[in-house]
């Protein structure tokens, strides 16, 4: 049996008109897109989408966190009455990372506005309301997951405080915004609000076009461990020091990075593993390296994975470091928990893809998003598009427009399947 | 047939004396000395190796260089014309490195002192000047070698202008010590004065005390050759990218690091080898390594293994830097000759030691010292004598007194053979 509305699909050349609007704004000499949170690039955006929404006949809603949305609320059903309909939020975020991409963010926004679209013209009566998001600093500019967490009621004072940009580049943002901490705390909605949220995404990763598959259904938010290992060695001349006599912090860091490597490709192909700086002391060209703080971070999808990856990598720096003689010291810096999509939400992304003759394919999305603010309050999904090359967070950012209306119209089905 | 004088030693008690005044001149809390060149400390020591010259009946002697020295001039012969008469130094240094230890060059130069008392007191008729140098700077708090180069004519306006410890800190020493840029340039000698230049220091490692030898004598100070290798890969997200797409810097630089070794361990057990510091960019938990830049240096007693050590370890470096897929740039940093240690000197010091009944055993010197300055101009040698743990640099230098006096005297008998 079809599904009601299989055949509805989003106007493309509408779509490519409002996202190519927005990829003016900001952009750059190497057509990429340069508009961190609250930049003059960021607020021209956010106003151009405000009014935009203003035009098409959708309300346009904002938060204290300056999250700003087009609704399409539900036409008035006898048998649904109104206090109870609960909200399904598509969507993305307007900011970039400095001199970012027109894709990243913007396409996941345009593609959510034009599913309202498409719904409103036709006439459709859904039994949840529409939400099209834009989230406020998703790329970390000044917090990170800032609107989301916000909209979750996740964010703490502390944060705000203790922001990753910076305590003044925030509050100066704020300002620029309307904004304040209170608002921000203010933005929370009640769970029994959410019906769900769904996001489409470039993929930042080569996984689709090496495949030649039109869509990834994300399977998780992939977690995040951190440590500052240190390994500790001896201080000495390195020209009246025998060879054997040394004992070189740089020789187990780098025989770990090595084989952390090794490992994890081996035994955890479904994380990745990253020694992202090494730091040398003394650090002289003619002392032998007394100690050497190796900054690791490591990705699951999975958390009784991470518990196996952890006990792993922490055997394996021990091993390393009594190899050659030197002490260990472990400091673990943090956690993100990876972050389960929802299981009936990847069916509907799925059915919606075979109904639209697309290929498909499962994947973890190894960079973090706005879903995994929202995964414990309501159902959560993303898809992602191919992105030529895996580029990212670059210019060189560059989807084909149609998989970028693939990826819109699976986006429309399966909001549909989860909406009616 | 025994040599002249060869029953004739110095006199522990009175040498360990001076020993021990000299060593209490910037004594610090944990035994050691802290005499960085012109440091208050610094100018008391030389001052009380001046009045102890001028209280021995021996001659007092300064240069613009603000090198010490007591002077044991030849005893007219007739068959000798004193305009002709060389001179061979015996030395070392009163400076020290910060927080250093007792023995580092306050043995070589109270050793050399001690041998002038014993040959002036015993009345012995020599063919050359005896000098028992303090040589300015030796351990570079402001430029290095200083007094020793500006004594061989190698000291350059450049060398003043662009010193290690930075111009405002040489300035600020010369000045304390009353000397200046021209003075500085007018201490060198001419090589036909110089007859040779003999040290006794303790070894800055462990060869003679694991191997429970009495003396070393030194074949080479071994030169140093230093570059900066660049691994370059490409920054990628440390969450998105899979690891098989990764072009990660920090691999290629780990596995030169410990090939390297492996190398030199195996291929070139006369050299030594350091990879000192490692410099990561971006240098991010999140981010892939996209360079990571190699402090390196490496030694060796012979320029011609210098040579093919230089090329088996650039091979290395771009064998691993392609293995993973980066590209490699290497910028030579400078280097410093290897300075063989003269066959004649090294004969005289075995013999030497032979006559006093110490073992002997030849080994290269892996630290840089005075001698190296002096030996394009005249035959140079060195012994070494063991110091415990091999600590050097540190409070916690140490060698028995009954070694210092093997050396002295192997010191004083070499001294005599090459004089007569």
């Amino acid at each position: 049996m079809s599904q009601p509305f299989s055949s509805l699909r989003v106007d493309p050349d509408r779509m490519r008109e409002s996202f190519n609007q927005l990829a003016s704004i900001g952009v750059t000499a190497d057509s990429g897109v340069d508009r961190p949170t609250f930049s003059d690039a960021h607020l021209a955006a956010r106003k151009w989408f405000r009014e935009h929404i203003e035009k098409s006949s959708l309300e346009f809603h904002t938060d204290g966190a300056g999250n700003h949305s087009a609704v399409l609320p539900v036409i008035a059903r006898s048998d649904s009455p109104e206090a109870m309909t609960k909200t399904l939020i598509l969507g993305s975020h307007l900011d970039s990372v400095p001199n970012g991409g027109r894709f990243d963010g913007a396409l996941g926004v345009m593609a959510a506005l034009e599913v309202l679209k498409t719904v409103r013209e036709n006439g459709i009566r859904l039994n949840v309301h529409l939400e099209a998001m834009d989230f406020t600093d998703e790329e970390g500019t000044l917090v990170g997951l800032l609107g989301s967490a916000a909209l979750a009621g996740h964010l703490t004072q502390e944060n705000l405080q203790k922001p990753r940009g910076g305590r003044d580049k925030l509050v100066e943002g704020m300002n620029r915004a309307g904004l304040s901490d209170s608002s921000m705390l203010s933005a929370a909605r009640k769970k029994e609000s959410l019906a769900g949220y769904l996001e489409l995404h470039i993929e930042q990763g080569k996984r689709l076009e090496r495949t030649k598959t039109d869509i990834g259904i994300v399977t998780a938010i992939v977690g995040i461990w951190s440590y500052r290992l240190s390994f500790i060695g001896k201080a000495d001349h390195a020209g009246s020091t025998t060879m054997e006599d040394r004992r070189d912090a740089s020789l187990g860091a780098s025989a770990f990075t090595l084989a952390a490597r090794e490992m994890v490709m081996r035994d955890f192909p479904n994380c990745v593993v990253n020694v992202g700086n090494m730091d040398f002391a003394p650090g002289a060209f003619n002392i032998v390296p007394a100690q050497v703080d190796v900054s690791l971070e490591f990705r699951s999808p999975d958390e009784d994975e991470f518990n196996h990856l952890d006990k792993a990598l922490l055997e394996l720096a021990a091993k390393e470091s009594a190899c050659f003689g030197l002490e260990l010291k472990t400091e673990f810096l943090g956690k993100h928990s990876p972050s389960l999509m929802d299981e009936k939400v990847r069916s509907a992304f799925a059915e919606s893809c075979d109904a639209l003759g697309l290929s498909h394919m499962s994947l973890p999305s190894g960079a973090g998003h706005d879903g995994q603010s929202l995964a414990d309050l309501c159902p959560v999904g993303m898809i992602f598009v191919p992105s030529v090359d895996g580029a990212s967070h670059s210019p060189r950012e560059f989807t084909k427009w149609e998989d970028c209306v693939n990826g819109a119209n699976v986006l429309l089905q399966a909001a549909l399947r989860l909406a009616m």
